[in-house]
C-alpha cells in the first residue's frame, strides 16, 4: 500500500486523528508532540502521507503530511471527507464505578465504540478505587474514537458520589440501572417501544450496590431497572450489553456505515 | 465474614470451582493442585471453609473444606445447590478469527458469560495469529464459568479454517456473520422474529474478510450478514454485541436468575 503513497487520493487515510484545532480547507495545522510521535516513531509515516483529521465540530479532513520531524508535524488540510452532520450523535450516557484498572479501560473504550456522548464515573459505596484519572480516561476516549470512525469524542466528567448523581439528574432522561439482585425488567421490554429519548445507563460496581443505594435507586422516579438474564455479568459485560441493546433496539444501528476505511486492515 | 465461618449454612459459599469428578452427596472428593494452591495462598481459605462445586453433569454442591495443604486439597459434599437441570444451555455458538492476547482472552470470557456453549477459533487469510492455544482458552473458558455461575462450561474447539468451517457446518444451525463492509441487515431485523434455533456467531479478525472469503461467506446458503451500526467495534466488541443481542432477542435473558452468591461481594 506504501507504493501507493503518490497517488493517494484513491484511498483513503491511514491513520485517523483526533484534534483541538479549527478545520478548514487550506489550513496548515501543527499537530501536537504526541501525534507527531506517533505518526513518526510508531507508525513510519512520512511527507506525503495522508491522515483524517476530527475535532467533534467541523467534520473529518483528507490532510497531507508535509513536515515530519522527531517532535513535530505539519499537516496541510486538503478536502472535507464527511460533514459533522454526517453523525448522528446519539444521546445516550454511561455512568460507572470504576473498577480495576483494566475493566475500566474496557468500559470507556467500548463505550466510545458504542455511541455514548458522555461518561460519568460515579463512586458508590463498594466501589473498589475511590480516585479516579479522568484525564486517562479522556484519553482513552480519544484513542477509541480515532479508531471506531466517530466524529465527536465522549466527554468524560468527574467523578460524583451516586447521591450527588441522582441529587442533579436532568429531566427528561431516564436512567437505566444494570441491577444484578435480579429485580429489574428485561431489556428487551423496557428498549423495544421507548424510543430513543435521552437515557443513561448505570453500572454499579463488582460488589454491588449497597442496600440503601439500592433503596435510593428504587425511590428515584426516572429510574428503570433492568436484569440481564441468568448468568453474571462482569460489570464491563454488563455495560457493553445494555449499551449494546440501546444501540440495537432505540439507537443508530439500523443506519449503514456511510465510510468504510482501511485503518485496520493489513496492508 | 469470616467470623460467620461456623454459622456458614445461612450463606453460600464464597468460592466456586469446576472439577472433573462425578458430584455426590457425601462423596469426598481431591482438588487438583492448582485449585488446592488457589484456596489456600491465594484466597486464605482454610478447613471448615464452604466452596461450590459444579461440573457440567451433576448441577452445583455445597462442599465443605475438610484437609487443606500446601498443593492438596480435600473437601466433602454436602448439598446440592442447583439441579443440572436449572441451566438452560443455549444452543448458541461463537466462532472467532484470533485476535491480539488480551482480545481473545476478553472474547472468550464474555463469550461464556453470555452464555455460548460452543467456542470455535477460525483462522482466516487475515487471522493476526496462526497459532491458537486451545489449552489457555479452555482454562480461561472454565475461570469465567466459575465467575459467571454456570453450571456448564464451553467447549473449546481446535482451530479450523473459514473453509473447513463452511464446509463442515452443521445442517440447521443458522451463522449470523457480523460485516463491517456495511452489507449486512440490521441485526433486531434478523433476530426478533426467529426464535431461538440454533445458532452461531462469526466475528472476523481485524482486517476484516478477504473479498474471496466474503464471497464464500455469501455463497454459503446458513449465512445472514449482519451489520453492528454505523461505527467501526473492533472484534471482542463485536463478538460480545452479537451475543448480546441474541440472548437478549431470542435467549434466556427474560428469564430471572435463581440463585444470587456474593462470591464477588465486598465482605
Amino acid at each position: 500500500m506504501m507504493s501507493n503513497a503518490k497517488s493517494h487520493r484513491a484511498s483513503p487515510p491511514k491513520y485517523r486523528l483526533y484534534v483541538e484545532t479549527s478545520l478548514v480547507a487550506g489550513a496548515q495545522v501543527e499537530l501536537t508532540d504526541d501525534h507527531a510521535h506517533y505518526l513518526g516513531a510508531v507508525m513510519r509515516a512520512t511527507s506525503g502521507d495522508r491522515v483524517a483529521l476530527f475535532n467533534g465540530r467541523d467534520g473529518e479532513w483528507d490532510a497531507e503530511i508535509i513536515d515530519l520531524g522527531k517532535r513535530r508535524c505539519q499537516v496541510r488540510l486538503e478536502t472535507q471527507l464527511r460533514p459533522q452532520a454526517a453523525e448522528n450523535q446519539q444521546d445516550l450516557w454511561l455512568a460507572f464505578a470504576p473498577v480495576k484498572k483494566a475493566g475500566t479501560d474496557m468500559i470507556v473504550e467500548k463505550a466510545t465504540e458504542l455511541g455514548v456522548a458522555v461518561i460519568q464515573p460515579v463512586l458508590t459505596q463498594f466501589t473498589q478505587s475511590q480516585r479516579v484519572n479522568t484525564d486517562r480516561l479522556a484519553a482513552n476516549a480519544r484513542e477509541a474514537a480515532e479508531q471506531c470512525e466517530r466524529l465527536s469524542v465522549p466527554e468524560v466528567r468527574e467523578p460524583l458520589t451516586l447521591e450527588r448523581l441522582l441529587a442533579s439528574w436532568p429531566k427528561g432522561r431516564i436512567l437505566f440501572t444494570l441491577d444484578e439482585t435480579g429485580g429489574g425488567a428485561a431489556i428487551t421490554d423496557v428498549l423495544s417501544c421507548s424510543g430513543s429519548g435521552p437515557s443513561a445507563f448505570l453500572v454499579g460496581p463488582e460488589g454491588g450496590f449497597s442496600k440503601s443505594e439500592l433503596d435510593l435507586l428504587r425511590r428515584s422516579p426516572f429510574v428503570t431497572h433492568i436484569t440481564l438474564g441468568p448468568r453474571i455479568l462482569r460489570a464491563e459485560t454488563a455495560a457493553v450489553a445494555g449499551l449494546t441493546c440501546w444501540q440495537a433496539l432505540c439507537g443508530d444501528w439500523r443506519a449503514r456505515p456511510d465510510f468504510r476505511t482501511p485503518f485496520h486492515a493489513p496492508e
